[in-house]
């Protein structure tokens, strides 16, 4: 195929990372080198400023603030949550589409995002393709979760997993300096796929990680947590860290989150609602059934726009997959997502390669139950192994003062 | 006075830092290198660890593991929250403590922690003058509440206050990437002082911190909370980020975490208590008030024990500040706490002092009224320039495996 010449448009959706910038950051720099492609933008909040005409002319910012976005967290562009209809109910978003990709001569389309992100991206190109608009349309994969299927990991994965057995370790220490029982319980963000509570298994392979480990892979059975609980507790003089993931159900698939919610309904004595997460149900009910003092934590946003804590691996692979989704869609490739496969031998090596828009739409991967402990209250070896190349080596952005200098983008609008 | 030659012990209290750790290392290696002093001893769980005859050999660790002290947080040796009953109402503790002394050769008495803490070291320390057994004490100062009178600022504010920073200034961007309203609480420690939470002022002056801080200095008004936040949000596309101490407390001094209490004595569906924080509550009546997306991120532990993210500055003054107590102990001063004093002029630098334990002991040093904005939502550009210099520099562990290296002490129990 021979080099398709126009301009090009990259799009931020879902969820931030700690290095769904440094995906830009490849996109950007590569995008502005290539001859092929006259100008560059940004979407501002995915592809809601596609539909509005909101983005911004990339050609105009300073390449060292562009070089920044490799460690600075969150969607520099902004982010959404949209699902486009399909196109067979309702075709409005795809002819706005087509009108803004003709008007502004898009000829690449780049979109950063999760397993709806890639459905997103899927839908586009395939319209695209059906109404004969030749554009080249390119998955850069993202997510903490780690769940898309057909790559061997995710870019923002590894940053967040480093922050997270970090934090645990740290935790673990602070947890056991008095000599009086306490249980705390971490809460991770994960809803369907527990590989980002899994992190904490590298605290424990630490010998400063949890007891015991919950991930929604496992159905979640009360009594026997209690059980697991109680029998860490009478062992451990007390001492119990408990890490589970926000999105554990039980056999009826109710969430455990869900369990305060009747309470949650309540209100309060103001009369205002109150709030509350997977760890402060649990952290409540150990606090009943052993009577001990009790500690509910989560890593809420933290864990996931912690470039102070970022792994060095992740940013620089994530980068480069960004580059390469722009070197593959010059070469020719569409329809595609970029994805990660690891090199047989041992010895960690990431290769890149493509996959099909259409599979990774929408799917999900999950922990093997193999690499979960029989009794589903850890991990084995071999996740660790799995995990452990992932987080090497430490990103942290520049400083300012003593406090992180992030990217400042000047976001000047393209004129419509 | 001449050199009292003996043995010396260390304990830690109360709540641990990122750095308390750092303090032992001072603590430890200029005590090991004095000729005066025989054996050095750590005490388990501070306190309690001496008058259960509960020490460790400090000579039998591996030096590289004492400095590796320098950047492992929480309390190595275990800390405790022990209150001295007063000598005239109860003198069991202070004769045991004196046969404890006596038996191992005590005449190094040093003690670490915050005001709590140096009302323990002042206590001793008198018992110990009227009794008329010669001891040098020694109080080294620690807490990331920043409350201790007599001293210009805390080990351990610096690297709690630059988490706190940049923690902040990274949920900022993540709470701003989608366009839509989202109100952001940020719960920070801080029972009666206002000192950690107004480091979220360091974000702001970065341009990346809360819009709205909220001190236990200032008397917390509901209802003038509720128009604040409006108001920002009204300004501000539904975008607000508040940060609040845990302390504040209404006009009838009332905390607002229990604002939720009475509702966390109710149970849940299950029957089991829940557990809640002031962002919470305050999360809550937002939400019920604006209607909108809310989300409570309290920084708990993490606040306190990330020695991934601490300030040079901190840990090097903390460390010199152990040092010193030695030397000056050595040297024949007692009965005195080790403080900070910062040089006139433009430059910081940071010099040593001694203070006398009577006048640290059980008083809390807040916020000036000046340095919170006239509005009681913010810090003055004085705060600024005082907390500033405190979290220069970054400090962390060194890394094995992608993860933090902390200190792993023998912990060989002293012979009884």
């Amino acid at each position: 195929m021979g080099k398709l010449v126009g301009n090009a448009i990259f799009g931020q959706s879902g969820g931030p990372t700690s290095v769904i910038n440094a995906s830009a950051a490849g996109v950007f720099t590569e995008a502005l080198r290539q001859d092929c492609i006259n100008k560059v933008y940004g979407a501002a909040n995915g592809i809601r400023g596609i539909l509005e005409e909101n983005f911004y002319d990339i050609g105009m910012e300073d390449p060292k603030e562009l070089e920044l976005l490799k460690t600075t967290p969150s969607s520099a562009l902004g982010s959404v949550r949209y699902k486009l209809a399909d196109e067979k109910d309702d075709g409005t978003d795809y002819k706005r589409l087509l009108e803004v990709f003709k008007k502004y001569d898009i000829r690449y389309f780049f979109y950063n995002g999760g397993n709806d992100s890639m459905d997103t991206c899927n839908k586009i190109s395939k319209y695209m393709q059906k109404v004969g608009y030749e554009c080249r349309v390119m998955g850069v994969p993202k997510t903490i979760d780690n769940d898309l299927t057909e790559t061997d990991h995710c870019p923002g994965y590894g940053s967040a997993a480093r922050y997270v057995a970090t934090a645990t370790m740290e935790v673990y220490l602070d947890a056991h300096v008095y000599d009086t029982p306490m249980v705390c319980v971490l809460e991770v963000m994960g809803r369907n796929a527990g590989w980002l509570t899994a992190a904490t298994a590298l605290a424990s392979y630490k010998g400063l990680g949890p007891n015991l480990i919950y991930v929604p892979e496992i159905v979640f059975d009360m009594d026997k947590f209690i059980k697991d609980v109680k029998a860490v507790y009478e062992k451990n003089n007390g001492n119990v860290i408990i890490a589970v993931s926000e999105g554990i159900k039980d056999k009826d698939g109710k969430y455990i989150s869900e369990y305060g919610s009747d309470l949650a309904k309540q209100k309060d004595s103001f009369g205002h609602s109150q709030l509350g997460g997977t760890a402060q149900v649990l952290a409540g009910i150990i606090k009943d059934e052993l009577n001990c003092k009790t500690r509910a934590i989560e890593f809420s946003l933290l864990q996931r726009c912690a470039a102070h804590c970022g792994s060095k691996t992740d940013v620089e692979e994530t980068f480069m997959a960004g580059q390469l989704a722009v070197r593959y869609a010059v070469e020719g490739q569409t329809d595609k997502m970029v994805a990660y496969e690891r090199s047989e031998g041992k010895e960690y090596k990431c290769n890149f390669k493509l996959v099909d828009l259409e599979v990774v739409a929408n799917t999900e991967k999950k922990l093997p139950r193999e690499w979960i402990t029989e009794d589903g209250t850890g991990l084995t070896q071999d996740f660790i192994d799995y995990a452990l190349p992932l987080i090497q080596g430490a990103s942290s952005p520049p400083l300012e003062e003593g406090l992180p200098r992030f990217a400042k983008l000047k976001k000047v609008l393209a004129t419509k």
